[in-house]
């Protein structure tokens, strides 16, 4: 059988543990997530391919559900393109799905929101498991009180002092549909999911809620961080290892977003024109 | 406050990711867990202290409740053991729990028996996260057929056939009270509990079974094997990065283990010799 080879615009969906990458973006002479993409993309392809992906991550964070787009022009049918882009991947980095929604796609015009998890472990000793993705946190953290402030940003709101002074974004006003905070074992995860997220927000937001779990900050405090618009007045920067991108929205599969009925935020409620092909009834 | 300086036999919990670490027994020139708790241990005390594990583990195997004993003088109290222990450990190896059940505890002699769980996991592509603490078997798998084929090693067998060459035991009947798969969400898990274990002994099974699980073998077949006691018979050993120690069973401690209440095995019913102080009433 000779398959024909045809072009398409494909959404990879990826995952990858942080610690062998400097991040997902490309840089000349590291390691990098789109950097090994674009490897193995070029030997399917037979020519450089470029990768665009969802959102970039810092070094150090991972990822179960990066997803990125590419064009390019292959043999591959659909159903052996995982099996196609894994067999190029170190053991670090897999593709998990594989589909070609329309030609045009972009992975960060056409993505609706994201759910980014932080993960902290609060036993005595540093978990040899669960270490490699959580923050090993050491001191006693009063959950309920962690609990009740990552409320305070749920909404649309000016994240200003919570993002890095080098991040680029012409303002810092994102809409957060869920900020939750669960505890578990000696595990805690903070999970968000929001339109867009500023450089280092998640983990600017982390490392707050975990100031207030030490006591540093109460859970009113929160109303007067995010007034102030200064990074200096929150807490720590949680490290990159306990923060995970776990999943990106797309107009085609919102039914686990958990998007509020009433949300309106750049990009939603979903038109036509940000899925120009087969878009799902409810989400019209 | 001035502590008293000690002597005491200690019973420490440990844990720890395989893949740093040629095994758990001392070997010249290699970093090893035995040496790294001598290491460690020799530091509190301020001379060298020797390490005896329950079981030896091989190179790259996991553990999450490995228990060692040690006899050694310091001034950390009970309730320090665990902190001073672990701020003398790398990120890989941890003590999660230490006390002193009597003068002459001995992690080997002592214990009544050990479980095991032996991870597979079972997608297209490998995983970035689980794929550090277990196998990659790509096939699909008859997973019905090798939860029957594993009830057949449960009681008192000659796993001649599934062990080592290498293994230097006398001989190697052994007894299962229990051997079980279970299969969720494409992780796989094969569970064994034991009174002991020959060299190589649950990667010999968890690979015969994953052997049943693409067809090579029927459930059938498992008592063939046993018979033979020839291990050229047996399936493959299941690499070792899918294989943890899970924990080690004591007098003191039996709730969990599941014991059936009929067992008799080598050191089953446990006596007061088994466990010269305290034994609880229901082991006696």
């Amino acid at each position: 059988m000779t398959l024909e080879r045809s072009t398409a615009t494909w959404r990879l969906v990826v995952a990858y543990r942080g610690a062998g990458f400097a991040g997902f973006a490309a840089q000349r002479g590291e390691r990098t997530v789109q950097g090994e993409l674009e490897r193995a993309l070029s030997a399917l392809a037979g020519e450089p391919v470029r990768v665009r992906g969802a959102g970039r991550t810092d070094a150090g964070v991972h990822a179960r559900g990066q997803v990125v787009s590419a064009r390019f022009a292959s043999r591959v049918p659909v159903e052996k393109m995982v099996l196609a882009c894994n067999s190029q991947l170190a053991n670090d980095l897999a593709v998990l799905r594989a589909d070609a929604p329309f030609e045009g796609f972009d992975a960060k015009r056409f993505s609706v929101g994201k759910r980014y998890v932080y993960r902290v472990h609060t036993q005595a000793w540093h978990d040899p498991f669960a270490g490699a993705t959580s923050w090993h946190v050491r001191q006693r953290l009063d959950v309920d009180a962690m609990i009740e402030a990552a409320a305070a940003f749920v909404g649309e709101r000016d994240f200003e002092s919570f993002r890095s002074q080098h991040c680029d974004a012409a303002h810092a006003r994102r809409y957060l549909w869920r900020s939750e905070v669960r505890h578990e074992r000696g595990l805690l995860e903070y999970e968000v999911r929001g339109n867009a997220f500023c450089r280092h927000m998640v983990r600017c937001l982390a490392g707050t809620l975990v100031d207030v779990g030490r006591g540093r900050f109460t859970p009113a405090d929160m109303t007067r961080l995010l007034d102030a618009r200064d990074r200096a007045q929150a807490g720590v920067t949680a490290p990159a290892q306990g923060l995970t991108l776990e999943e990106v929205y797309y107009p085609d599969a919102l039914a686990h977003a958990g998007i509020p009925a009433d949300a309106t935020f750049p990009g939603f409620p979903v038109t036509a024109e940000d899925w120009p092909v087969d878009l799902p009834p409810a989400c019209g």
